[in-house]
């Protein structure tokens, strides 16, 4: 699952890798760069993108690259899921409505793992079947939910904190600001905003269509996107089946997504109570003596900086071993320091 | 749920805080500690730690703090759902073996959103109680994740090193080098074992306590783990459901576990390749300027540390920002270096 190019974190919506996160923070501070940023979008990235699929043209060419992959995934998954269930559907038991929608169900259900059983496969060959999509199903929803659902976030906070300040007058420089501020507190109140409206439109929906009581269409509703699925509420007839295809997609992903929110919150007030007591506590003798990385007897701004961010935990001793190590090399002339003339001696070397 | 001073990453079992990160890289690397690592093992971190409870002597005194933490919450979690369910056992229909273990397992299934639906709430009062148990079960599941299973898997490597070395003489810093480098890839390993043995116990029990065919029993399995849980088979005696409540628990967060950490590995993979071209690629005196931080016209050591972590995505401009600020403050004799003059400066104003 996912073994080509594409390779991305499964589960972690916020575990993107250090290049992607470069990106977007330069992409979103652009404005405030300083002239010691590296140029990191012009880097030659040693990923692939599939932006050299001919895709630009169609449907998807409105999409974001990583968006119109996962998006690809997704429609392979459920049209092959659909295709395979559909031609094994006299394999499946249960209670049934339309032939193809059926198998489409039941290849969402199996995908989010809510499985509430009311349609079972009833062969040794649609068991395993369920088994392998069920398996290959987990891996997307962590590939869907490390990618697209960030992304799509990303798109309308901007349009939340708009709302959230109707009344003021802000420019889009300030919106921004405030977004990088407080970004995963908006992208928290968002998740649970659209968490709200899904559980909402469901409970009216399993009410009015399914015709269950309140109470019942409720507990179906949390049933489902827990991926609980106890399965003795589910969707029955056509119309609710057509609904769940996309309430039960979008629902899951939700709950996901606000619980990843949450835990992001979590760590992130951690992070900024330790870079706090990091900046705020006295620096003694014993900390220059520690940050003093060329043993020169004082401690310049840059060592400095090293060493604090070391003490917050966002460096290793390993990354900064590392960099010394290709600094050595190129400081040819070994005065301790990189000049025009190491770089003129490294060329014609 | 989990808001006291115990607040973690729910989902997230990498996305452990910085200063969680730093304690464990420094535990870990004591013995090759430069004298230039800040000495966090000393320093008053912010965070509380339930060390403060005195619960030293009892069963839990042996246990990591972080762990005897997710195994209170367990059981007083599942404690209050074995009784809530025991209590309103009446309002559950289904296939029911033991009174207490049916409550127990009830909770598992639900906790764990496997929701076979075997035994399924049948009153308004089960069906809210069943919302609320697998809501903060999620966020359970997420706790026991993040913490327990890391720390269970961190203790287990050694002896998988150990294992994967016999013929080989290996001291315990050969061991301790050798898991450093490729500690994802031993956790991957060790959770795939484990799942592959636990897999191999359920349908082997399934076959043998349940009389499930074999496919059946697979089916069962991999149904469980995955929280499909469709429910057509499940664990119907008594002997199965006790078995179910350790092994439903294992199970699924082991296969949670193995997701991660292949998300992990692939996120690691895609970060060396890019600090690998950071560190490969050719500097040229574009870069010399960009990474000279207090443009003197040369770049030391710490000043191309910085430029080439900022490139690699591991700092951003903020970070440096904001430390930098700091430093200029402390500066007070304004020499562009810190001394011990400015220390002393500083503690007599």
């Amino acid at each position: 699952m996912a073994n080509d190019d594409t390779k991305e974190p499964l589960l972690l919506g916020s575990q993107e890798t250090g290049a992607q996160k470069a990106k977007r923070h330069l992409n979103q501070r652009r404005f405030l760069r300083s002239r010691s940023a590296p140029d990191i979008d012009h880097a030659p990235l040693v990923t692939n993108d599939s932006e050299s699929i001919p895709l630009s043209e169609s449907i998807f060419g409105i999409l974001h690259p990583s968006l119109k992959k996962v998006a690809i995934y997704l429609m392979v998954y459920l049209g092959v899921g659909a295709i395979i269930f559909y031609l094994v559907r006299n394999q499946i038991k249960g209670l049934k409505t339309h032939r193809f929608l059926d198998a489409i169900y039941f290849t969402i259900v199996t995908m989010t793992t809510v499985g509430y059983g009311d349609l079972v496969p009833d062969s040794d060959l649609t068991k395993i079947l369920a088994c392998a999509f069920v398996f290959s199903g987990m891996a997307l929803m962590g590939i869907i939910l490390s990618k697209a659902a960030d992304y799509l976030v990303e798109k309308q906070e901007v349009l939340l904190v708009k709302a959230m300040h109707m009344h003021e007058k802000v420019g889009p420089s300030e919106i921004l600001k405030e977004l990088e501020m407080n970004k995963t507190r908006y992208k928290f109140f968002l998740v649970f905003s659209l968490l709200l409206i899904l559980i909402i439109v469901g409970t009216i929906f399993l009410v009015t269509v399914e015709k269950l009581e309140i109470i019942d269409a409720f507990y179906c509703v949390c049933s489902t996107i827990t991926t609980l699925g106890y399965g003795d509420k589910s969707f029955s007839t056509e119309a609710g089946r057509i609904f769940a295809v996309f309430w039960i997609l979008t629902g899951t992903i939700c709950l996901a997504q606000f619980f990843l929110y949450m835990a992001e919150l979590n760590t992130e007030s951690r992070q900024k109570a330790l870079v706090h007591w990091v900046l705020t506590r006295k620096t003694t003798n014993f900390d220059l003596e520690a940050a003093d990385l060329d043993h020169d007897g004082v401690v310049g701004a840059a060592e400095f900086v090293i060493y604090k961010l070391k003490e917050m935990g966002k460096i290793s001793q390993e990354d900064i071993s590392l960099v010394m190590k290709e600094f050595e090399q190129l400081d040819i002339d070994q005065s301790g320091t990189l000049s025009v003339s190491d770089i003129t001696l490294a060329q014609s070397s």
